[in-house]
């Protein structure tokens, strides 16, 4: 493969400003600690980000389908929701679901972190007709590839660092709510106009304030999402390159 | 690898309206013509398209370097540019030579064919000081992996029809710009004046009209360009897994 080469001249460095790929990624040369042998290789932790609505399940699920069900996992940014439960109903159906805040990100940063260090992790399940995490967990153990993914998973500094490979599920806005739509009101049973309101309100700010911005931090845009069999197969042959 | 699955729900078709990617490609299970060993296999098209100064070459380099040189070839869309001997050389300064029509597509299009029936073509020289095609030709002989790369290949139909993986190479207009002037004031000997003039009277405007929309054709989109180690390599294993 071409691990040992360099992109472009040298010192032109990245104008994006990103953080670089993580050591065993690094194109310098340097040897491979994942092929020392020695201890458990550490996960490789591929990102996947989009707006509600991209594509991005579809994304993730096709990704399992290509690779060996032992050697991926994923962790999904919405199990992180906070715990609600100390505030009344009321006061729950107040606050905006779409802002980041709503996430507990520093504990999932510390699962991650905890999944690279090689120990397994109980990753929370969210109730979200309650806006409360349930007592269940689901466990989580370390893979050679670890898939997290969510709305704003690259809009996070904290996780966007411990990524080696960031993607970014690109679709059009109004492809995006018409999928969201169709998903709103066939399986939560929710009215249009509850879906339009909730979109404009917070879904389409949340996204142009966070969501959008986080796009420039991608090392690949898969423009269409799910329907994209080309760049799903790009992405599948570079991760079966490694594990 | 994943040639057998589906990437969304059945007749979900593209949202893009986009070609589908040519019959060996083809994810519903066909068996691959490519592979049936009696005829010279049909070579794999992959066009990559972006702006000027958007790092398309350095990619269109790395990949080269990531492959079997006797596998992979380039045709560069700007070795047909049109010849323009007959016209005056007060006139010829006046062509637009960003604009579509400055190039001889139908001529490029007709050699891919050529390619892909397994013959050889001459790609044109172009003297872009005087604004002629040549005498001499290089020739290029069909190869498994067929680069079609530039400004505007993902903007002709008659191009991108006849692509398998069609990538855009997208760097922000300010970065764009700055790699424009270097490149122009250092190799070319422009004046600064000259290089913005030229930007901002036939660079920019035809960027806008015919580049940046060709990106919603894109297969995957690679941000940052030629530095993007991380997208690179994920193209080259997509390449490699097939040739």
């Amino acid at each position: 493969m071409t691990g040992g080469k360099r992109a472009g001249p040298a010192g032109t460095g990245d104008p994006a400003g990103r953080v670089g790929p993580a050591e065993h990624l690094d194109p310098s040369g340097k040897p491979d600690p994942r092929k020392a042998g020695a201890s458990p290789p550490r996960p490789l932790v591929v990102g996947v980000a989009g707006g509600s609505g991209s594509g991005k399940t579809t994304v993730v699920r096709e990704i399992l389908h290509g690779l060996c069900p032992d050697r991926v996992s994923v962790v999904h940014h919405d199990a992180y929701y906070r715990d609600y439960a100390h505030l009344p109903q009321d006061v729950r159906a107040t606050i905006n679901f779409d802002h980041p805040d709503s996430l507990e990100t520093e504990l999932l940063e510390s699962h991650l972190r905890t999944l690279l260090a090689g120990e397994a992790i109980q990753m929370p399940v969210y109730d979200f007709t309650t806006h409360t995490r349930t007592a269940q967990t689901v466990p989580v153990r370390p893979t050679e590839v670890m898939i997290v993914d969510g709305i704003l998973v690259l809009a996070e500094p904290s996780l966007r660092k411990l990524m080696d490979i960031r993607i970014f599920v690109d679709t059009d806005a109004d492809l995006r709510f018409i999928r969201r739509l169709d998903r709103d009101i066939r399986e939560r049973g929710r009215s249009l106009e509850s879906v339009v309101q909730q979109y404009l309100e917070s879904v389409r700010p949340m996204h142009m304030d966070f969501v959008e911005p986080s796009k420039r931090w991608a090392d690949v845009i898969i423009p269409v999402g799910g329907e994209n069999r080309v760049a799903i197969d790009m992405v599948v042959a570079k991760l079966a390159s490694i594990v």
